[in-house]
């Protein structure tokens, strides 16, 4: 039965008890969490109405909401990822960081953000032995109005050629991320690894509601960053490679915006490389990520 | 912010999220989970949308999911209490109990329900030791044309005099609760408690939502009955005892229909009992609750 078809004493039925909710919610001191809760009481409702839930499916439903808080623990946070493959999370993001002239755009910071990574000088590695093929990434941080912001911080973080983070491995090793100051004219540059898809962990009830609906866990190959500068909007952000892995799996928490996909320019073997870094028989590539932050408060 | 207040381009980007969720939902398999997600993941991003909701709510929202799946163990169903609170239980039932005629109301199951109850002949006492007032209820069962069901069954619980339930005790002692059958006229009689306002469990997260709206963790004093017979659709229902407690403190639970409100009638001590039961001293109580079951698939 759709919504369409309850008769009218059904209906009033049904909005009465919408009602009785919103009433009690009339008490709640601070008004800002009356504002979220009545909205998200009429939603809920909403959703319950238009869909005509089953009493088993919600039974499915609390069910499911019970193994998901269960799996979380100190290494995983699998209301987070629920959060991320419906959108959740991205749409926060949207609306946090809304639309700015040309300021670059925003995308979900995702689980494996470490505070505290290491230092790393303009030029350096950030890969600090973890395996992948070297990436050459350039680039300017430059104001809305296209003055650079000399001294922008930038924290950089990515997975390693298995598709993990240094905190996915057992032990306290740091791998793949690192924090740098752009230059006195808001240039950066600094060695990564070639971003490549790997799988969001799926061996739990995002997992499986990923496999009820016949959709990969794939993210698309990224590289995160977090850049700051007094009186601008921080900006989190990823890139992504251009190309098959981007057309294909597509992004399993919706995170890909055009205009933060990149060539990463492929390089020979032998190829001369930017600061005569010496990678013997080894290919890399190169990517050029020009940043515009938006004014704080935007 | 007020979503009225985004500009066209920043709709266009929060649009734009909720439908690339919604695309890859079309690849699921189950028609119906599609469209139950279909309709989740609409509710989820206007909700979001509406609110305004900040990077801090949703993080606050996240902790507080964790902690409700995190309180959940074969004793206590914090998920269940939250759906409880934020009347989705009850709106649940609600459709799926549609009226019909005058077809008793359906309320909530609640947490406490144990199958196997005992089995009490009519007349008998469902208290079992379980400390409270003598409550003697009789009534009869009958269809919506009025025709007496006879041999319905009925199960009926309640707390006992300390607004607790036997299996909130430790151990595995059984009472306050009973299976019965209605005779061959549908009707029906035992003796149980004189029902009292007791608290849902509120030392977790839910207890802290309620404390957050200035909301009471109170019951509306009740007796529940789940009445089942051949071709009539199971009522899972409560009496209400109408009077102080109800008009005060409400309902934590929405459960409250004024079609399900009766009188319990204060007998002093003394007053002959219907069966002629020896009360010695002790006051009671008495209640009638004549039952409509709707047909089958109504």
């Amino acid at each position: 039965m759709e919504d369409g078809d309850a008769t009218p004493e059904q209906r009033a039925r049904e909005e009465a008890v919408t009602d009785a909710v919103l009433r009690s919610l009339r008490t709640t001191p601070d008004p800002r969490l009356r504002v979220v809760l009545e909205s998200l009481t009429r939603h809920l409702h909403a959703f319950l109405r238009d869909t005509r839930l089953t009493e088993e499916e919600w039974r499915a439903g609390i069910e499911f909401l019970t193994a998901t808080g269960q799996m979380c623990d100190a290494r995983r946070q699998e209301f987070v990822l629920l959060s991320d493959v419906l959108g959740v999370s991205m749409q926060t993001v949207t609306i946090n960081n809304p639309a700015c002239a040309a300021a670059t755009e925003a995308t979900v910071l995702g689980p494996f953000f470490v505070e505290g990574a290491p230092e790393i000088p303009l030029g350096g590695d950030i890969a600090q032995g973890a395996p992948g093929e070297p990436c050459w990434v350039h680039g300017c941080v430059r104001d809305t109005d296209g003055s650079p912001v000399p001294g922008a911080r930038l924290e950089v973080w990515e997975c390693d050629e298995n598709g993990l983070y240094d905190v996915q491995y057992d032990g306290e090793r740091t791998a793949a991320r690192g924090r740098l100051v752009a230059d006195a004219q808001g240039a950066f540059r600094f060695w990564a690894l070639t971003p490549v898809p790997y799988p969001i962990p799926h061996d739990g009830p995002v997992g499986a509601l990923l496999a009820a609906t016949a959709r990969s866990p794939m993210r698309a190959p990224h590289l995160h960053f977090l850049v700051q500068a007094p009186g601008r909007r921080t900006l989190i952000t990823h890139i992504f490679v251009a190309g098959e892995a981007l057309r294909t799996a597509g992004d399993a928490v919706f995170g890909v915006r055009e205009s933060l996909v990149r060539e990463f320019l492929r390089q020979a073997p032998g190829t001369p490389t930017p600061d005569s870094r010496e990678l013997g028989d080894r290919a890399w590539t190169r990517v050029r990520f020009d940043i515009v932050l938006a004014p704080d408060g935007a």
